[in-house]
């Protein structure tokens, strides 16, 4: 299974110590070694950086995690594939722009038998189901504000994906990050966790490798910000689990739409049979 | 005025040796200090580099001359504002998606005057001339190739894009590089320069830093590239200057396809005057 990161905060903020734990599970304290990719949206513009091997040993990851980049709204992704060929067009995030804004997405999950009617607004370079999702969300968009010039407000924006998940989600697991640099958009078929950041500030320290930060040394009394990941990152916070058929809006490091759809599900991942206790004889 | 450089070759080749030269343009050998970019096609997709420093004093352009990528298409830019701030969104090489395929642009020259009617396929997410022709060219295809689902051949494409390129040459000085992974669009204004390299192979040396390098230790009978910058970016070898009204296709690192626009113009460059030769009194 893929796992997701994102942030959206209040303030232009660096990423770099979820990163470095994050990107441990590229290889070291998991499996993702299909390659890896992060988007930041800086104040004067988004980029992304994609790597086709693994985060753990990548010179390119060791670079991000080195950079000084701050950012309001970050999303990325370390792959382990299961549809699609291992390469730099199947990685994650995929990008599209749409009204003169850069989009971003990261998927987790399989999604099965699902052909959605794509009319050619967009069309994926790769060929993963998580990118043939993107492409059908964005053309939703579009249609559902044909004629526009500019990109509609995020309230405008989530029900129009809220009922996309929903259709889409009746294939396979659909957990996603989606951002067009103001908003955060998640949904959750099986598996996300977020945590909310606020003042005071607490000190953190990562699941996954040897590091702690104190976060009140970063962060102002106005600062905020929402860290969402496929599990938590870090210990002694307070991760809260999204529910299967949640779609959430992030905006300036605070919920401000939620949406439960009950008809969603949430589709057995391969291998987790194996992790669930066992009795000793 | 910004500096472009451009590679297509018939294998898989490093970039690395001339943009070791072309990097020093940004702040070094010349004044080009507002951001730079450079674009690769891999054999598993797409990827892109983007700053808004100087590029001789970029850590990522460092990361990026020291990591060992092998592309068959690659551009880059560096850039000296004219029009637009300073800025990420503003940072060439620009990229769109169009009918399954990331397609990027960069552009050197300034456009006056200049409003295509954009019907929304493309709109700019900053605020160069640069990016609102590249979005047109973009629009431009679409419609020429309207309802269908797979990109058409380069030799489909060459016609659509001469006529637009000597539309928006009216409007200023508009060398640009452009690339689907396949084929490299070349349009020439006011400055390109092209060298042929193919078996056998010489030694090179650099124009803008001590650096010389024996291509034939690193290339075989069957390989052939072209590269194509701005100013030549070598001595010893034999580069030649596009000439005002050009529009070339590259397809495995040679010349295809050709077309002469007798009516396009070139514009004068500012501060280009006083570089012409002066009498001695």
């Amino acid at each position: 299974m893929c796992q997701l990161l994102g942030m959206n905060s209040s303030a232009a903020a660096s990423i770099r110590f979820s990163f470095t734990g994050f990107a441990q599970r590229g290889g070291c304290t998991a499996d993702h070694v299909d390659g890896w990719g992060i988007a930041f949206y800086e104040a004067t513009g988004a980029r992304s950086f994609l790597d086709d091997g693994p985060a753990s040993a990548s010179g390119l990851a060791a670079f991000v995690r080195e950079y000084p980049i701050r950012s309001h709204n970050v999303i990325s992704h370390i792959r382990k594939a299961t549809q699609g060929s291992v390469g730099l067009s199947n990685t994650h995030p995929f990008s599209r722009e749409w009204l003169g804004r850069h989009w971003f997405f990261a998927h987790n999950g399989d999604l099965q038998n699902f052909h959605p009617p794509l009319d050619g607004s967009y069309l994926p370079a790769g060929t993963t189901d998580s990118e043939k999702a993107f492409c059908y969300l964005m053309q939703c968009l579009r249609q559902a504000f044909k004629g526009w010039q500019r990109a509609p407000t995020w309230e405008a924006m989530a029900p129009v994906l809220a009922a996309c998940n929903e259709a889409i989600a009746r294939h396979g697991n659909f957990n996603y990050l989606l951002t067009h640099g103001e908003a955060l958009f998640v949904h959750c078929s099986s598996q996300l966790a977020v945590l909310q950041r606020a003042y005071p500030f607490s000190h953190a320290r990562l699941v996954d490798c040897d590091l702690s930060m104190d976060l009140g040394a970063l962060n102002g009394p106005d600062d905020r910000m929402v860290i969402v990941a496929t599990e938590p990152l870090t210990v002694a916070e307070r991760w809260e689990a999204l529910q299967t058929g949640d779609t959430r809006v992030y905006v300036g490091g605070r919920l401000v739409w939620t949406h439960q759809c009950p008809h969603t599900r949430r589709f057995p991942v391969p291998g987790e049979a194996l992790a669930e206790p066992v009795a000793l004889a």
